[in-house]
């Protein structure tokens, strides 16, 4: 067992940085990326976005999840921070049960 | 850098209770909200609920997630509980990255 | 309130292990189960797996969490790990809200 950080970003479709962030993610060898696509959600401008009108092409948020190890986790976020237009990012520790782990 | 709290909460689809929700927490003006629908899951009675059979009208999982300062998310969960029928919001600290955590 | 345990295990549809997994859960009981399908994500081999080309057959990832009290998480884990094939596996502490917590 090891403590790691998981990081998620959240991005709205519409915003188009998915592919973007998903190569550097991938360039900085993170052990794994899982992206969660919302049914519903709202953000700052308190608008709700929802599939419920069956319109796929509407702008619903994503969640791009991620871990490794925190001071790694550190750097890739500030390396995001600076790349700029992800507005949300939150982190925070979780333990890593695979004995896996360290197979990178 | 600040610690938000995170809050999930568990809904099924055939609850009917998403729609409402998701206007509390807009008249709360949580800083966003994003809402999952998984494809199979079961709670207390143990019953396995699944789209693998391809239809759309199961009673599936919702996860509303949002965060907001530690103070107002005890306050908003409170009044969500005394309006029953959310079963299981669970909650925990994260650290919130963005330099825009503040412009609400 | 409650402090519980959320776990949460990372599959991908392709190892065909989530209907074995979910009866394993089930057997044990855990206080609820939710799957999440991911829209894209990446592992070990840094191969990027996307639902963008609308093919459904893909091999997207899967989240499976269900959460409990610490030390039947840790024993769930446990017994999953001796299991195989399970890759992926994080947890961390929540609080648990809800006043039916122990209505199991």
């Amino acid at each position: 067992m090891e403590t790691v950080t998981l990081a998620r970003i959240y991005l709205r479709e519409g915003e188009h940085l998915l592919a973007r962030l998903l190569d550097t993610l991938r360039d900085e060898s993170v052990r794994g990326v899982t992206v969660l696509r919302g049914i519903a959600g709202f953000g700052a401008d308190r608008e709700i976005r929802t599939a419920a009108l069956a319109d796929l092409a509407l702008d619903l948020p994503l969640v791009v999840e991620f871990y490794d190890n925190p001071e790694r986790v550190t750097a890739i976020l500030a390396h995001l921070e600076i790349q700029g237009g992800l507005a949300h990012i939150v982190s925070w520790p979780v333990t890593l049960h695979t004995p896996e782990a360290d197979a990178r």
